[in-house]
């Protein structure tokens, strides 16, 4: 069994906790919070007592944001444990992965950074499709889907008291995409659909037009706001749907197309993605054992590492 | 420059070889052929030559089928060599991983079978799939392509001058196993199409039923034939397209459904094919640089072993 522990207990860590049923060979012996948590089975400890369990936990996921959280807690806890985190701030992953790799060297610990779909799995797709098929080009596709940042976004703008957005990739996009057109613009790619409750003295028009302007979240999308109800709202737009795809088109000589896809819907995103972190986990512990330390990401591991059966066994059944 | 040999000069070999100018770390040093070739321009050997060419090959790519040659040819070159091949005969896996396993062991090499799309891209794809969402199932469609062995099976009949048979999922089958049915019967999954030339005196009633209730090829299907002129074939008839798909839906947790699909769409199945060879074969001489010997699989590569940059890049570019 896999001592496990996890850091957060967000939408995240209660996936990873849900999912546990699915990774029978993992057992949890610690969640960390900042906060007081009471309606918990698990033992609960402060941030700050991680050295009291150094020995004791095989591997900690860190469930937190990579705004505020990632940045800190995963050098942090990679001094005393084998970590892996979802990191997903594209342009500081260099920075990230360097103070990851110099603590877990210096606490002996294998740590695995940018797990998740995207990046994740996204990333692998990405990586194999590129080595199998070197002339061409790749195009991701986001949605359709929640955008937290973007829900975010709308709920700050004054008289909004509810928001989701949804990013939807336009199906004509695809299309071209598929047959070969990789050049496509952000505002050709997704549309964004917003669903929005206002406070009863809000101005309608103002706040679309808001919402439709704002620098770097909207406007450079053709962006649709819908004004609905509070039950409404509590009614259809309270999952966490997500899902994506990624395409790869090329010559691998000319006039021969080759295409390929990879494609994910999700009911429920937090969910899928823990289950790549106890996958990445399981596979961090193994990685370790071989004697492995610093830093990796999903590039770095094998389908064998990740799998929980045997290697005779995934030659009889998946090969 | 990784040092190639390929053995086998046919559809595959030639892949092989058109595909080089996509994969620029590598040169080609020799040819292995039972044949003799005049048109090429490169140095052949006979197959029997090998232990002239000892220690001055990083890999050799195994390019023939895996009814008679594979389980001959990769035992015999795995011990001069690094070796790749395509081996695809499912239930004899074990026997040729052992047979490999051993003579590469004994000759210091490292080898890796079963790399194409299925057995390899597909294999990979499952492995991860089930890792990422282990509570859910697979299916694999096939098609739209081409069988090579339906094809020649038709080809035997008494009275056929020429055919081909393409396998093509069902619609209605793919739309079924999207919405997490996957208890279906061979007859529901694929449809085989198949278009025939006649011999000018033969009996196209009794062809026709010769083909449909032909035991293990068609008479498990619902099978088309149509009667076509030799023009039309050699008009129509002559590529090598393929593709395919794999899918896996399942619940992370009740009620939550989740879906993963990977679908190739190739023009030329041999082109696509020669690529992944050409990956596999880097990752093969990357993986024996570190030391590795014996008989491995794709499970056993990582992505980082596959891409011709370096970590770093993938990092920046793929992550």
């Amino acid at each position: 069994m896999i001592k496990l522990g996890i850091c957060g207990y967000g939408n995240l860590g209660k996936g990873v906790i849900d999912n546990l049923k699915n990774f029978s060979d993992f057992e949890l012996k610690a969640i960390f919070s900042r906060r007081k948590l009471t309606d918990v089975e698990y033992p609960v400890y402060s941030i700050d007592e991680i050295k009291k369990l150094e020995g004791k936990l095989d591997v900690v996921i860190l469930c937190g944001g990579s705004a505020t959280d990632l940045p800190n807690q995963t050098p942090y806890f990679a001094q005393s444990f084998n970590v892996v985190d979802s990191f997903d701030t594209h342009a500081k992953i260099p920075q990230h992965f360097e103070n990851v790799d110099k603590s877990a060297k210096k606490g002996g610990n294998l740590a695995l950074i940018s797990a998740g779909w995207d990046p994740g799995l996204f990333s692998i797709t990405r990586a194999t499709f590129n080595a199998f098929l070197p002339c061409g080009a790749d195009v991701t596709f986001w949605g359709k889907g929640v955008s937290q940042g973007h829900s975010d976004a709308i709920r700050r703008i004054n008289g909004v008291k509810r928001a989701v957005q949804y990013t939807i990739p336009k199906q004509q996009a695809l299309e071209q995409a598929r047959s070969g057109n990789v050049n496509l613009t952000t505002r050709e790619k997704h549309l964004r659909e917003c669903f929005v409750v206002l406070d009863d003295d809000a101005d309608k028009q103002q706040i679309e037009n808001s919402i439709k302007t704002m620098p770097n979240y909207f406007a450079e999308y053709d962006t649709v706001v819908h004004f609905i109800s509070e039950d409404e709202f509590y009614k259809n737009h309270l999952g966490m749907p997500h899902g994506g795809r990624v395409l790869r088109s090329g010559k691998s000589t000319p006039n021969v197309s080759q295409s390929l896809e990879l494609s994910i819907d999700l009911q429920s995103n937090p969910h899928f993605t823990s289950g790549i972190l106890l996958a990445y986990a399981r596979a961090v512990v193994r990685l370790k054992a071989k004697g492995e330390t610093g830093c990796i990401t999903p590039f770095d591991v094998s389908p064998t590492m990740l799998y929980s059966g045997t290697a005779e066994e995934m030659r009889k059944n998946l090969l």
